[in-house]
C-alpha cells in the first residue's frame, strides 16, 4: 500500500478539520503540545538532578537528541522554561482545589483531599516535579503573574480551613501560617521522593494526607500508617 | 597618648596568646571568623533574593564593598561557599538535637523542641537561613559528606519519633515518612518568612512547633494559636 505523504499544506489543513485519517495521527497541534511536554519533562529531571544554574538549555537539548533550535521554538530562554514550569504547577494545584471542593465533604475533607491529589500529580509519571523554588530566574512580568496567581490559591486554601472551623471538622487555628505549613510539607516532597523508590506516588501522598489530616481534625485518627510500603500502590 | 601599632607579627602573637590587650580587641582568629560569617550572611541574603544560579562571587563582594580577593580568600569558590551554608545548617540542627534531647520530657516532647530550636535559629537574626536546594552545586566530596551527615542527623530523628511511640507519646506511624514530612515543612519556612514580616522568628517557631507536635501527638491539643502575631514576639 502507498504510503500518502502529507505535505506541510496538508497537515495544516488537518489541525483544523478533525478526525482526517480516523485521527490515526495526533493532530499537529496534538503534536506540539506532546514534544512542549517532552521537552519539559526532561528539562526538569535535567533541573533535579544537576540544579537549575548548572543546567544549560542545550544540555536539555542534547539529552533528548533534538537540536538547540527545536528546543527554541518552544522555549526561547531558560526563564520561559521555569514559567512554563511554574505554570503546570499552578494548573496541577487549581485542578486538585476544583475537585476536592467538588468531592469532599466538609471543610477538613475538601483540604486533605486537595493536598492528596496536589502531591500525587506532583510527584507521580506525568508530572515529574521541579522542587519550586526558581522565581527569581522569571521575568518580572511572569513573577507578577505567579505571585497573583499563587495569592489567590492559597486565599483559597484559607477559606477551607476557615470552612472546616466553622463546620466542626478543623480545630482553632491561624488559616494563614497553617496553610503555609501544610504547602511546605507539601512542596518539600520533589526534594525526597523519587518513582525510583521504595514508596509509590499514591502510597506517599496517601500517607502524608493522613498526616497533614491528623494535625488539623478535631477527630484526630488513634493510630497513622505505620508502614508506607503496605499501603495499596496506586489509587 | 600615643596610639600603639599592632604589626603582623603582633597580632599572629596575640592569636595564640589569649587575653593580651585584655581581650579589648577580638583575636586575630575570631575576627577572621566574623568576616567569614559576615560573607556568609550577605551570601545567603543574595541567593535568596536573586537566586543561586543568578548570583556571582563578585556582586556578593560588592554588597559588602571588599574586593573579590579578600572574597576569594575565605571562599575561592561558589560551591565551597554552599558547602559553608549546608554545614551550617546541619551545624545548627545537631546542636538543636543535643539541647532536645538533654531538655526533652519524653520522644514527642524532644522531637517538638528539636523542630522548634532547629527552626527558629534557621530564621533568626544571626541565621538568615538559604533554602537547602542547591546540594547540586557542591563537589562530590563535600556532597558525600553532606549526605553522610544528613543520613545520621534524620536516623536519630526517627529514633526520637521511635522512642515517642515506645513511650506513649507519638501515635503509631511510619518514623521514615513522618521525620520527612516534619523537616520539609520546617525546612521550607525560608521560602515564605522574612524577619521584615508580621510575624517574629519566635512567634513562627512557636506555632509550627504546635501544629506538628498536634500532627504526632496522643493527646492533641484541642484548639491551637489563632492568632501567631499574639504569642510572645521574642523567646
Amino acid at each position: 500500500m502507498a504510503k500518502t505523504r502529507v505535505g506541510k499544506r496538508d497537515t495544516a489543513a488537518k489541525t483544523k478539520a478533525a478526525g482526517t485519517w480516523h485521527d490515526a495521527v495526533p493532530s499537529r497541534s496534538m503534536q506540539r503540545e506532546m514534544k512542549r511536554e517532552a521537552l519539559l519533562r526532561a528539562a526538569v529531571s535535567a533541573f533535579n538532578r544537576r540544579g537549575f544554574g548548572q543546567t544549560s538549555l542545550e544540555e536539555i537539548a542534547q539529552s533528548l537528541g533534538v537540536t538547540k533550535a527545536a528546543l527554541y521554538y518552544y522555549f526561547p530562554t531558560k526563564s520561559a522554561l521555569v514559567a512554563a514550569c511554574f505554570d503546570r504547577a499552578m494548573r496541577v494545584a487549581n485542578d486538585s482545589l476544583a475537585a476536592a471542593k467538588r468531592d469532599g465533604s466538609n471543610g477538613r475533607d475538601k483540604l486533605t483531599l486537595m493536598l492528596r491529589l496536589y502531591l500525587k500529580t506532583m510527584i507521580g509519571e506525568s508530572n515529574e516535579s521541579l522542587l519550586l523554588t526558581e522565581e527569581h530566574a522569571l521575568t518580572p512580568a511572569d513573577r507578577a503573574q505567579l505571585v497573583e496567581q499563587r495569592d489567590a490559591f492559597e486565599r483559597e486554601l484559607r477559606n477551607l480551613v476557615k470552612e472546616g472551623i466553622r463546620d466542626g471538622s478543623i480545630v482553632p487555628c491561624d488559616p494563614k501560617l497553617t496553610v503555609f505549613v501544610l504547602l511546605g510539607a507539601v512542596h518539600w516532597v520533589p526534594k525526597w521522593f523519587t518513582l525510583k523508590g521504595a514508596w509509590t506516588d499514591a502510597q506517599v501522598s496517601a500517607a502524608i494526607g493522613e498526616l497533614l489530616d491528623r494535625m488539623l481534625s478535631t477527630s484526630p485518627a488513634l493510630r497513622l500508617t505505620e508502614n508506607v510500603a503496605a499501603l495499596p500502590a496506586a489509587g
